[in-house]
């Protein structure tokens, strides 16, 4: 076969979303994915199954429903009416924010969005806003995604006088994540300090009757929407949680339902060579045996998708990242997933990419409509947008060249039915790719270890604070004071973080038991 | 030995910048690194060489002297005088900046700056920018990485009015790097659309002599700093690529270099146990077994340092992912770099960490000092702090119980000093490393096929917008007629995009063209 006819072979297009798949430089023929076309035939069935409504997360002994959030009609009626009414209540509270019907306690309309999430709750907003919201329509968008208080300082100081304009969503499923109830409550003591009412100001995203939604509604909050309990949070952005601030930043948000419907209708197909999600996963089941040989990075050559690689860190690594198959059988698991945007990253890392370690494939994401552009020539007959597209051809020459293998995904245009066709795209990638290696993408059981042993790590934050006294001591003699002798190690790096910050209380005593036992 | 002992034996503290480094879970003993003494002489010997001069980068025949920026002493006279008189100028530009003497043709005062680079010239200063500025002091920063029309665009739409408040830094030490000469040219024709005069805005950071530098003395720019030949882009950010965002930020330079100097000092001593770059080098080597083997993620708990990821990313990769050692074998070396900030990304992919592919190890760090603070409790007795700190010891006691092999780099404080610190540590540390694996850390061979490639096809783009006519025609026989028949794939991939952008003029042609072709 001349290369000519190898791309034509392996390069396929979604006539609903306008989207194209490009997978002649992975170095595998067609044959090669016919020869998945029986295991996928399962996944497809699985896939089935879970739309329609069979528990796929057995640990949490949930539904995995994301999908009908763009197709309401899948799922059962009450249910569906649920979710059509949300999307109209979001538009008309983005609305009502927008004409000022609904204002800040000191001022006349708001025009700064804080959104306070963490993990799924503030990666995918965060890179939806970044991707389509355009400039000065709309509110402006921040994010608080961490428990850093310099962090938050920061933000605030940065909003400044807008802090009074400012509105805040907070957005947690399961209304108890530690990081977003600090976050809030940071915000709430700024704005009291400042003297307007938090409760003007805040709008609660969580599942209905959550500890927050209790808090929310008790305290007469501005709104609250709901996150459905069958939606997992890397998989919500179609949900309240993406919507509501896609719609304050004036994002259409029925075209990005519509592109993810348009989607999601495409990938439903059972002929893996109509399916652009099955040809995704079936790509990347090859390139790394199925067993996550090779990395993900993820190239989007457009500033508006430079957010893209760490959604899809997440998407993959937490979906597919596990130690257990569906069957209970030990395994190692996960694809590792990174990348920033290109041009740029050529400049950075892309150099090891061509002649260093060879256990990655690239997914580029090309779009065809250079956006916004002057138009001027850079040089003759050449605009930044021919030298945008030159460099991205030159790139995947300069890696297939060296085999490195590498997919393009092509986007006709970069609005919000096109992102929203991408998310449901690698939404649905990852859920066919784990029935393939037979493993649950749906939890995330590894989380609550880390979660465990910060809350024991804190509660022994107290106990040392509760126990010093003016007489210096050794964290090994601390730690077999409060009973906690086989943890020395954690006592001596909490004292020597409390030593640090002196202005708490008892810190200066610490102190001095920490620069004790550092020298000996 | 105890799990304590343990612990002490493999911590240690540089004084000089009080730097701390916990190597204690990486999964090996105290015994491992002294294997390394050895080889690690050698690598002491060629750093020494390096620093007095010797050529280390025989492909460019260039000395690598960054750090001589921070210690002009160590080489010679003249050079030692250049040095330092930039640091002087580039503090008294700031400063006349940010009184007013230099103004923009019709404001007060500029309080806006845009640097225009990309890979080193931009990854380090946004890194450092994001890390150390304060809020509403000095100017605020931009970055334009790229030659994507769209966020140019999107950058100029976002300065707005301030547009001609806005100091426009144009940085390439060759001064012939595409992305930054088509972005001058966008803010050029930008600000001349608007009636201002470019050269008042604009200042050149680039080699002495290079087209940029020529052009910038030509037009009259406000000011041009030398990038010397022998500062690498990676290694740039105590060039003027790094200070001069750093002092029109009010970012305190002199403290910035102080740092890095401290950390040179300590990382000069020829006792692996008394060095944090030699163990750092030591401790990566036998985690990847010199291969590799094993990814850094790179977690840093302070929103702050969000960027260092991205940075140790290019400082790595592009420094060590070669397919050649020093003797011209074939090798296949590199390390792989990602990650975001913690505790965020415990929210995203520390899923797979934990439970999935055990092919990395965690390069944590922790600042232990709060920085700014509300100081409020979020519960009894626990600040956002604590929870903060709480979180990194969950999850480094969750990685290292499954055996993730895990180090923390702990810094007081963030402030200029340390920051310098940390920059100088890495940056050491991947040349100890390079010496250890018999690669050359200061070329970067890779890049250039890339962009060959990539000018070919603009070449190939230029000549099919000259041969389309009316009559519609397939992509392979165009390719044929025009001589490139053994490139009618990425002729096909260039129809397809001129034919999405319909402003350009021969592209309703071509459009056609593509249209037939892709039913085809």
């Amino acid at each position: 076969m001349t290369s000519y006819a190898h791309f034509q072979s392996l390069r396929f297009c979604d006539e609903r979303s306008g989207l194209g798949l490009d997978l002649s430089h992975m170095g595998f023929s067609r044959e090669a994915l016919d020869a998945l076309a029986g295991p996928m035939a399962l996944a497809f069935s699985e896939m089935e199954a879970l739309e329609k409504g069979s528990t796929a997360n057995p640990d949490e002994g949930r539904k995995v429903g994301h999908f009908w959030l763009r197709t309401p009609r899948l799922t059962a009626a009450p249910e569906a009416r649920k979710i059509h009414d949300n999307v109209t209540a979001i538009s008309d509270f983005a609305g009502k924010i927008h004409e000022g019907y609904h204002r800040p306690s000191t001022a006349l309309l708001f025009d700064q969005v804080v959104q306070i999430g963490i993990g799924g709750s503030a990666l995918g907003p965060r890179f939806l806003v970044d991707a389509l919201a355009g400039q000065g329509e709309g509110l402006e968008f921040h994010c608080l995604d961490n428990t850093d208080p310099d962090g938050c300082a920061r933000l605030i100081a940065r909003l400044g006088d807008g802090l009074r304009r400012t509105l805040v969503l907070v957005v947690s499923k399961s209304g108890a994540t530690c990081e977003t109830r600090n976050g809030m409550l940071e915000f709430r003591h700024a704005m009291e300090t400042q003297g307007f009412e938090f409760a003007k100001h805040a709008v609660a995203v969580t599942g209905a009757g959550s500890h927050l939604d209790a808090l929310a509604q008790e305290q007469g909050w501005l709104a609250r929407f709901p996150i459905p309990e069958w939606v997992g949070g890397r998989f919500s952005l179609c949900s309240s949680v993406g919507l509501l601030p896609a719609a304050l930043t004036k994002v259409d948000i029925n075209l990005l339902l519509a592109g993810a419907s348009a989607m999601d209708d495409s990938t439903r197909s059972r002929d893996l060579f109509e399916n652009p999600a099955a040809l995704l996963a079936a790509a990347i089941h090859i390139s790394g045996d199925g067993r996550g040989d090779r990395d993900m990075v993820v190239l989007p050559y457009r500033d508006r998708l430079a957010l893209l690689g760490c959604y899809l860190q997440q998407l993959f690594m937490e979906s597919l990242g596990k130690n257990k198959d569906r069957q209970g059988n030990v395994t190692q698991q996960g694809i590792t997933v990174y990348g920033n945007k290109g041009s740029t990253d050529q400049h950075a890392f892309v150099q090891q990419l061509r002649e260093g370690l060879d256990r990655f494939f690239v997914c580029f994401v090309r779009v065809l409509e250079d956006g916004e552009t002057s138009g001027i020539f850079v040089e003759t007959g050449s605009t930044s947008g021919d030298f945008l597209d030159g460099f991205w051809l030159g790139t995947r020459a300069a890696l297939s060249e060296n085999d490195r293998p590498n997919l393009t995904i092509s986007l006709p245009r970069l609005s919000a039915f096109e992102f929203g066709a991408l998310i449901a795209l690698f939404e649905r990638t990852v859920g066919l790719y784990a029935s393939l290696i037979d493993i649950n993408a749906y939890h995330q059981p590894g989380v609550e270890a880390g979660k465990k042993a910060a809350a024991g790590a804190l509660l022994l934050s107290k106990r040392i604070l509760a126990e010093l006294t003016e007489s210096p001591i050794e964290a090994d003699a601390l730690a077999e004071r409060i009973g906690a002798g086989t943890d020395a190690e954690t006592c001596f790096l909490i004292l020597e973080r409390l030593a640090a910050n002196p202005k708490r209380s008892s810190v200066r005593r610490c102190q001095e038991g920490w620069l004790r036992d550092r020298k000996s």
